[in-house]
C-alpha cells in the first residue's frame, strides 16, 4: 500500500501570539507564544496525499528549530516511503546517528525536536496512504512490524525486542472489546484550561464553572512561582470542584529538591494527585511523581529509580511515534499509568492517537490514567479533536490528525503572516 | 576595571574539513568535520578589545548552533558589561530561562551550546579588560564575586553556596604554592592523538613511536566499533607503551549497558584506567567510570549515584566557566577527580584555564588528574596552548585564548571561505 517518493520537504515558522493574553503562562514561561516548526512532506506518488508533522514551541526559538529541520532534510529528500517504513528503525537511527548532527543533541534538544516533527510528518503520511487514523494504524499493525519501528539502542537493559513482544502479543486479548469501548465513550481527559499561572482569580473562577458544567471533573493548576498565591488558587479551585474531583498540579521545573519538598507539603492539603515537574527534566534522582523527558533514556531510569507514579509522554518533544512506542512498552513493564502531556499547538490532536493505541494493544487499563486536554487553537487543524463528556473521542479521518488549516498557517507564519506584521508594526 | 556597551554580537560557521583524512574518528562519529560557532563581541569602550568565544562542533548543524546564537543576541546587546558581571548569575539566567527559548533546551543541546559560545566571549572580553589570562582572573577573584557568577538552581540539594564558599575559603590555603608548581611543571596531560578508529595500525603505529618520543607517558584510544579491531588495536598500544605507561579507552556512546559490560570485560586485559562514554550520556543509572555531560544537573546524580570514578568537563559543552565552576566544586566536595575532555577546536585552549584554577583554588591535588590534549588546528589560534614535557604550561596572554586567526576564519567560513569553494566545487 506504502508508496512513492520523498519528492519535496517544506518547514514553516507558524506561531499564536497567546502571550497577549497570558494564556498558557507558568511558572517557568511567563509569556510563550504558542508556535510550531510545521513540516510538509510530499512525494512523487499520484495520490496528492502529504504528510504534515510538527513540533511545539514557544515562540522565540521556532527559527531554531526550522533550521535544524533543514539540516536533517538530506536523509529524507529522494527516499522511498517504502524503504523508510519497511526499515523503520535504521530511517530513525539515521536521524539521532548523524555522524555530525548528533553532537549537537544527541536526541535533546533542537534536533530531537526537530527530528520529531519530520518524523511525525512521515507518519501522518503514512497512516493517510493506508486510509486509517494512526491509532488505528498502530492498533491493526502486527506486533513483529510495529516492535521494528523502534530504537532499542540504550534501553535493552530494561526492555529487550523480546519482551517488547509479549508484551504486545499479552495485549491482543480483548483488544477487539477495547477499541469497542473507546469508539463508545472515548479516552478520559483532564483539564488545564481554568488555571493558567497568568490568570487573575475572577477568569479563574469563571472557568471553573463553565468547566464544571461542561461535565469537566478533573483539573490541573499552574503553581510554583509564589507560595501564598499558589496556596490562595489551589483552595479557590478546590472549594469550586469540591473533594470528590481531581486536581492536579504543576511546577514547571520551577523548585530545587529541598524547595519542592517544603513547597509540596504546605500544598498538601488541597489533596493533588500528583505535583508534575517540581524540578529540573534532567533531575532522575531529585524526582517525585511525574515529569516530561526529552527520551526514551531518562524514562528508562525515572522508571528503574521508581521515579514515578506516573508517566507523561509528549507527541513533539521524544522522537514521534518510534520512540513513545518504546516508553510506552517501558511504562507497561513497571506497571506506571501514562498520562499524556498535551496543550500546546497539535499536542492534544497528536498524543490522543498514542494513548488510544496504549490503551486498546497495551496497557488495557484506565486505572488512574487520563489525557491532558486544553481548549485552545484546535481552531486551526483541519481534523481538530473531538470532547464529549471530558473524553477524548477516537479520530475517524485518516492520518495523524497534524494538518493545519493552510489558512491559518498562512496568517500566523513568523514574520511575515497577517497576524504578525500587524503586531510586530505596532 | 571593567568597561563598556556590548555594541555588536557576530557569530561565523567555522569548519575544518578534517573527515579528509579521519581525524577524530570515532565509533559514533565516522566523519567530523570539527567546527566552531565563533562568536566575536565588541564594545564601545575605547580600548579596542573584543571578546571571543566558540563552541564545538561537529560540521553539519553547526549553522543550526548559529542561528541559535542569533536567538540569543538580544539579551546580550546594549548590556554594560559591568551589569553583566556584576550580577553574572542573573546573566546566566537570563539566557538559559528565557521564557519562550528555554522550551527548545533548556539547558541542553543546541542553545545550551550556543550559551556557551556567548559566555565564552563574554568571559575572554572581561579577562582581556583586567589584562589577566582567564585562570589568573578566577584565581584572583575574591570567593564571593566567584560564587556570584555560578547558578545553584537544581544543584542545592547537593551543593549549596555556603558550602562552596567554605571550599573556595579552604583552597586559599597553599594557592601561593601551587600557581608556583603549575607556571614551573605545568599541567599533566595525555594524548588523544594517536589511535582514532579510523586511522590504519601502521599510522598508529608511527604516531604512538614520535609520541612516546616526545615524552608522553599517558594514551587513549577510541574503541567500540568492532570487538576484534579494539583487542588487536590495544594490544598493538599497550605493547608499545609498555605495562607502565597509561592507557584510556573511549567508547563514545556506543553501547547499550549489557553490551558494555561484556566489552569493557574483554578488553580489561589491557588494564584500561578508565573506559569512557560507555553508554548515552543521559544515562546517569547505567554509567560506569567516566562521562561528558551536558550540564550540572547531570553531572550532580551522576556524584549523588556514585557512577562516576573519573569526571570530564567540558569548556563548550556544559555553560562556560560559570556552569563548569558549580561542576568543579561539586567534584571537590565528592572527592572525584576531574579529568576535561579537550581537543576539537579549541578545547584545549580553553579547557586548560579552568582546570589551572581547579588545581589551584579547589582540589589541590594532582592524583589520577590529567587533561586531554590533541595535536590539530592549534595553529589556527592567536594563543596556542603550549605543551612541554607532555604537560600544559599556563597561558600568559590576557583572555581566555579563544581568539582565532582573522586569516584561518576567513578561508574555513562554511560555505563561502576559500576551503570550501573548492571543496564545494570538487
Amino acid at each position: 500500500m506504502v508508496r512513492g517518493r520523498i519528492s519535496r520537504l517544506s518547514v514553516r515558522d507558524v506561531r499564536f501570539p497567546t502571550s497577549l493574553e497570558r494564556h498558557g503562562s507558568d511558572a517557568m514561561h511567563t509569556d510563550p507564544d504558542y508556535s510550531a516548526a510545521y513540516v510538509i512532506l510530499e512525494t512523487d506518488a499520484e495520490d496528492g496525499l502529504k504528510g504534515y508533522g510538527l513540533t511545539f514551541t514557544l515562540g522565540k526559538g521556532t527559527e531554531v528549530v526550522v533550521c535544524a529541520v533543514n539540516a536533517l532534510a538530506h536523509h529524507v529528500l529522494n527516499k522511498d516511503l517504502r524503504d523508510i517504513v519497511g526499515d523503520f528503525r535504521g530511517f530513525y537511527r539515521q536521524l539521532t546517528s548523524d555522524g555530525q548532527l548528533r553532537w549537537i543533541g544527541p536526541e535533546k534538544g533542537v534536533v530531537h525536536l526537530a527530528t520529531a516533527a519530520v518524523l511525525n510528518a512521515v507518519w501522518d503520511l503514512w497512516a493517510k496512504q493506508e486510509g486509517k487514523p494512526l491509532w488505528k494504524l498502530l492498533v491493526d499493525m502486527d506486533p513483529r512490524t510495529l516492535l521494528s519501528c523502534i530504537d532499542f539502542r540504550y534501553i535493552t537493559d530494561v526492555l529487550t525486542e523480546e519482551e517488547a513482544y509479549e508484551i504486545l502479543q499479552k495485549g491482543q486479548v480483548g483488544k477487539k472489546e477495547r477499541e469497542g469501548q473507546m469508539l463508545m465513550q472515548g479516552y478520559p481527559a483532564y483539564t488545564t484550561s481554568c488555571a493558567w499561572l497568568g490568570y487573575s482569580d475572577d477568569k479563574l473562577r469563571q472557568l471553573c464553572t463553565e468547566a464544571l458544567k461542561d461535565g469537566w471533573t478533573r483539573f490541573k493548576v499552574k503553581v510554583g512561582a509564589d507560595l501564598q498565591d499558589d496556596i490562595r488558587r489551589c483552595r479557590l479551585i478546590r472549594n469550586m470542584i469540591g473533594p470528590e474531583n481531581m486536581l492536579m498540579m504543576d511546577a514547571n521545573q520551577r523548585w530545587d529538591v529541598p524547595e519542592a519538598v517544603e513547597w509540596m507539603a504546605k500544598l498538601a492539603e488541597f489533596k493533588p494527585l500528583w505535583i508534575e515537574e517540581p524540578t529540573s527534566p534532567d533531575d532522575i534522582l531529585g524526582h517525585a511523581t511525574i515529569a516530561k523527558c526529552h527520551n526514551r533514556v531518562i524514562f528508562k531510569q525515572l522508571l528503574q529509580a521508581k521515579a514515578l507514579q506516573f508517566l507523561q509522554i509528549d507527541s513533539c518533544r521524544l522522537g514521534s511515534v518510534n520512540e513513545n512506542l518504546s516508553v510506552l512498552l517501558m511504562a507497561k513493564k513497571f506497571e506506571i499509568p501514562v498520562c499524556p502531556h498535551a496543550g500546546g499547538v497539535g499536542l492534544c490532536e497528536l498524543v490522543q492517537h498514542l494513548i488510544l493505541f496504549d490503551f486498546i494493544s497495551v496497557s488495557a487499563s484506565l486505572k488512574n490514567r487520563m489525557c491532558e486536554y486544553v481548549d485552545h487553537l484546535h481552531e486551526h487543524f483541519r481534523y481538530p479533536v473531538v470532547i464529549k463528556k471530558a473524553s477524548y473521542m477516537p479520530p475517524q479521518d485518516a492520518g495523524y490528525s497534524t494538518e493545519m488549516k493552510e489558512e491559518s498557517v498562512k496568517k500566523h507564519q513568523y514574520p511575515d503572516g497577517e497576524v504578525w506584521k500587524k503586531l510586530l508594526a505596532a
